[in-house]
This record gives C-alpha cells, structure tokens and sequence, in this order.
C-alpha cells in the first residue's frame, strides 16, 4: 500500500460498505493507506482486507485527519454530522447518502455523466446519486446530448436490496414461507397462503409487486420522497432544471438490480435505430436485447433494451426503452469508488 | 337447472375454465343445462359441478345444438376454427381469445365499460378483452367521461398465470430452487444461485423481471402483441379510436393478479381528488392505498390507488395512477361470465 491514496470507508461492515470493500480489491484500487469506520456497535470489529485484519473504528469519535478521501455509506442520520467533520479535518467526501444531495454547493456526480462537476465541491463534499436515478442517468445523458430530452414517465421496478439487507432478508423469509405451503395456491387466491408479516415494506413483497417505494412526501402531491428523488436529482446530474418528470416508484420481489420502464420525449425526433448506435458506445451502457436485474447483478454497466418508437408521441420525438442495474454496485458503490477513482487521480497529478 | 339457460364451457379443464365454473356456483349462474367442451386429449374425463359428474365433450367434434351460450377459453387456434361453428348452430360464442377481438364485426365488450355493444355481435361472437387491458377499462372509463381521455403511458407488472398453468408451474420451480440455495446470494451477484432454465419465459422469472411479456411483432416497430393489444383493444372498448398509447409489457414473479403503472393524459383538466371522487363510485373498481396483486388475486375489482398529478403535463390535464386486478377473474373468467349473465338476462327478458 505505498502507493496510492488514503482512503477511509464509513459504514464498511454495511450492505453497501461490503460491495465499497470488494471492488476496491477487483479494481486494484490505489490505496496507501485504508480505515474503516462504522457506527459504535460495530467499531472494535475487525475486517479483512487485502490479507490484513482492519479494526472498525467509531466514526463518530475517530479522528480522521491525514485521509484523502473518504467514502459514506452509513446512512442519512451519520453522515449530516459526520461528513462536515471530515471535510473539515481536509478529507474529500463521497457520500453516498440522501443528506447531501440537493444542496446547490455539493455537486452530484455520475462518473460517466458529469465528472467535472467535481471541481465544484466547495464543502469538500461530493454526493452520489439515488441507486434508481443513477442507473438512467448514464442513459439518457447521450440521449439528451443528442435530442434534447424534455419530459421523462418513469415506472420503476426496485429490488429489496434498495432498502438495506434488511429488505432482503424479509423477502427471502416470505418467499421460504410461501414455497413450503405450495405457493401456486397463490395462483387463485393470494390468501390460501399465509405469509409473515410485512415489516420492511408496506405490503408483502415475495410474489407481490408494492406500488410505493420510500414515503409519501406530506406536500399534498401524494409522490414518494424517491418519486421526489427521481426527478430533482435527474434536473440536477443532467443539468437541465427544467426537465419534466413523472415516476412511480415500485418495488418488486427482486434481491438486487433495479430496472426502469422509461418513456423519454425530446425537443428534436430521435430514432430508435439512431439512439441504440449512440448507446452502443456510450461509457458506462450495455446494450441488452431483454435487460433484467438477474443479470445485471454483480455487473457494472445499466442494460439498456426494447428500445421502441414511443407511439403516443409525434413526429418521431419520443422513445420508450427499458434499463436494468445492479443498484449496490453502480446505483452505490461504484460510483463512489468511480468519484473516488478521479479523485485519487487527481491528486496524484497534483503531487 | 330448470330455470336459467343453456351454457357450455369450453377449455373447462384449463386454468381459466376452472375459474368459470367455480365462478358460475359462487355467482348462482342461471342454468337449466351445463356441458362442458375440451380438446380431444382431455374429452372423455369428467369434471364435478354443482354435484354432478359432467364428462368433457371433445370440442372439435360435438354437436353444440341446444345451447344458449358457450364460453370459449380455450386459447385462439381452437376459437377461430370453433366458435364460428358454435354460433352457426345459434349459440351466442363468449370468447376469450384474442382471436376475434379487432373483427369489426365482433364486439368487444367490458360489462360495466360498453355492455350496450353487445346488440352488435352480428357473427354470434362477442369477444373477452386481453386481461391487462381488461384491469384498466373499468378505471379509464369514468376518467375519459369527466375529462377526455387523449393519450396513455402503461409500464405493466404481469403475473405468470398470464402464461397458463405452467407459467405458474415455471416460476414455483424456479423459486424453489432459489430458495434451497439461500437465494440471499442473489443479492450481491445473480450466477451464485442456479436456476433451472427458462422455459416458458425468456428469461429466469423467480426474483426477477421481465420486460418482454408476449412476442415481438414483426413490422419493425419492437413492440410485442401484447403491447399492440393494450392500445387496440383500448381504443376499441372506449370507443376512442384516436387514442395514444404507449406500453411496455413487464413479466414479474407473481402468481396471479396483474397491474398496471399509468400515466394517463386528458384534454380537460382533472384534479386527483375529483377522480377519486369518481372512482369512488365506479362499477367494478375499489379504491386502495397501496393497490397490489396479492390483495388483488382472488376478488373481483379493478383496485385502483397513488393517484396523482402527473407533474410532467401543464395545466392540470394529467394524472398518474396504480391498478391491480385478477388476471383470471375481471381478467378473464368473471368478464366473461358476467357477459353471458347479460345474455341470459336478454333471453329471459324475451321469453
């Protein structure tokens, strides 16, 4: 670990901190130095990695002076107050949380979409995306740049993964119950089967679809705060705070990869044809005949695919396509090691 | 049976015959005479109602003089060469293949939406729409009245019995398999659990989704048939032949019950509370929080629930909204057996 930077992980023994761990080892990410850091409960634990064992430190008492950069997945709550900390102790910030986002003086990246709006990081805090934002933003970034995107209709399908490992595990509960009873009795009637009580989630999620997706917002409007997300922090990344956006955020019984159904509709036409030639070299997009979150699990790209005419639009101005990506991975983790990547770049520049 | 009419059911040993007749006893159907009609490989078994044992008669080779009413469930090959045979003999044809469907001579008919097209079945055939379309009908109905309905913007989330019994088969077997493997490796990376392969998906379904539910139709558009449904039958049943319509048809791992994410755009403004209002009171809809296939499979109604303004349409003039109904009731079996009460109605009314 000479060289390289030195980088700390807050919220490394989470669901999300495990996948920060395992791709900066896949990446070889250059790392002089690394700490890790959680909440009370579980600092004095100890992690593994690269053949060491790393102790948790508390990131609420650590002092983390003397990092470059650190990475937060811990949650809202840890990182309003700890994030300042850092950045004040002169750490740069990634954080992977909703705290951040909105504030007009921290800039809200996707590697491939807007990098140099790291340059714009005055609070010495730089914020990741939503996980269902992100994975469309690599998307309709060429998209725009070609066509001038001016309203998007967004039905998503979010996978349990999305809500903490929490989520998963309900889901495997319900899902564990309701194949032990023979659950094709579901086929008639949902109630010839009786499942575990919802906790997570507002409704059972094994062998269900639930139609809201994080809480309504009490603004009147009846939207989701991640129907909310969808649409400022794509204004936002993409740079046009006009844009015009509908979603409805649902989630699906699907461990990880989230997808979304997209109708798009841009100020000049844009073909199908002409759209699927500028997502097949587009960084960060694969092109997919069926994408579908099973397999964009553990991959690093948003699948893109049925990509159609929207019929309900004129003059060729309006295209409907599908997206699945893996939320853990680029919906958060990779992108913070990505931002973390360009940092670290950076710095080695300077030195 | 003295009193009521004579009905035959045809495709009874199927998925969705099974439900015609448990719906006809739940319902107190009147009957004076049952006979029930299959394919040459399930004539000859015999299947209980109402106490009796009735044997099933081979459909292609019957005589189906003396009925009153057949109920055709018994997929399209069977009904195009069938039904016409059927109503030749003076039976009024029910059927729920997408066979006739956009025969202009055949109506297509929703009993609470346009029971009045019934007078037009000048073939003898009256045609059950597609069980998505079907779920929306009911709900678009009292909206287009108020407001005018212009265009619509459908990402589906179809249950597997969409795809008869061994969709429901496919998916328990998958889940099963996934289940016994400690599916929460799905969560980091999909190729740690094997699957069995798809069969009658083209994809794996258990802890994933779709977006391919039908066949792509050939005429370069990328849409599939059950996309190009949607906006014909729709057009069709509401009388609106102009209507726009976009949809993306989405397989989920749910037994029974599809849903529909809508955003539906109108030529008058509507206010999410007047169509609440209205929705309140429709015939065949029931307002829900969180409207969902589970609570849906097995009752009767189109529930309907997130209704919103669709932020991204100016002036008020959109709305977005969240449908869950049974797929093999409203979807398929209860339509039609409320059409053929409507015919039975008519015959009693004439004697």
């Amino acid at each position: 670990m000479s060289n390289g930077i030195r980088l700390g992980v807050v919220g490394a023994t989470g669901q999300v901190g495990a996948v920060v761990r395992r791709l900066l080892v896949e990446r070889d990410f250059p790392i002089s130095e690394i700490r890790f850091f959680a909440s009370e409960r579980s600092a004095g634990t100890t992690l593994e990695f690269r053949g060491e064992q790393i102790v948790v430190e508390d990131a609420a008492t650590a002092d983390p002076s003397g990092l470059d950069v650190a990475i937060f997945s811990a949650g809202a709550t840890m990182s309003k107050v700890q994030a300042p900390r850092f950045a004040a102790a002169g750490v740069l910030v990634i954080d992977n949380s909703s705290a951040w986002r909105m504030d007009p003086e921290v800039p809200l990246v996707v590697s491939e979409v807007n990098p140099h709006a790291l340059d714009e990081a005055v609070k010495g805090i730089v914020a990741n995306p939503n996980c269902t934002t992100m994975a469309a933003m690599p998307v309709l970034k060429v998209l725009d740049a070609e066509a001038g995107l001016e309203r998007l209709v967004v039905s998503t399908y979010q996978a349990v993964s999305g809500a903490g490992l929490a989520g998963g595990e309900e889901l495997l509960e319900q899902a564990t119950a309701a194949v032990a009873q023979d659950a094709i009795g579901l086929v008639h009637d949902g109630s010839a089967v009786e499942l575990p009580e919802p906790v997570k989630f507002p409704r059972n999620i094994a062998f269900n679809v639930v139609p809201k997706a994080g809480s309504i917002v009490e603004d009147g409007e009846g939207e989701t705060d991640e129907e909310k997300k969808l649409r400022n922090e794509s204004r936002k990344i993409l740079e046009l705070p006009e844009l015009l956006v509908s979603g409805t955020c649902v989630r699906v019984p699907v461990f990880t990869g989230h997808s979304l159904s997209i109708n798009a509709t841009f100020r000049e036409p844009i073909s199908p044809a002409r759209a699927t030639e500028l997502l097949a070299d587009a960084p960060g997009v694969q092109l997919a005949e069926v994408p579908n979150p099973l397999e964009a699990a553990g991959a690093d790209p948003s699948f893109v695919g049925r990509i159609r005419r929207d019929q309900s639009v004129p003059e060729g101005k309006g295209l409907a396509l599908f997206i699945s990506n893996d939320n853990l991975r680029k919906g958060a983790a990779l992108n913070a090691v990505q931002l973390a990547e360009l940092a670290a770049a950076r710095l080695a520049a300077r030195v």
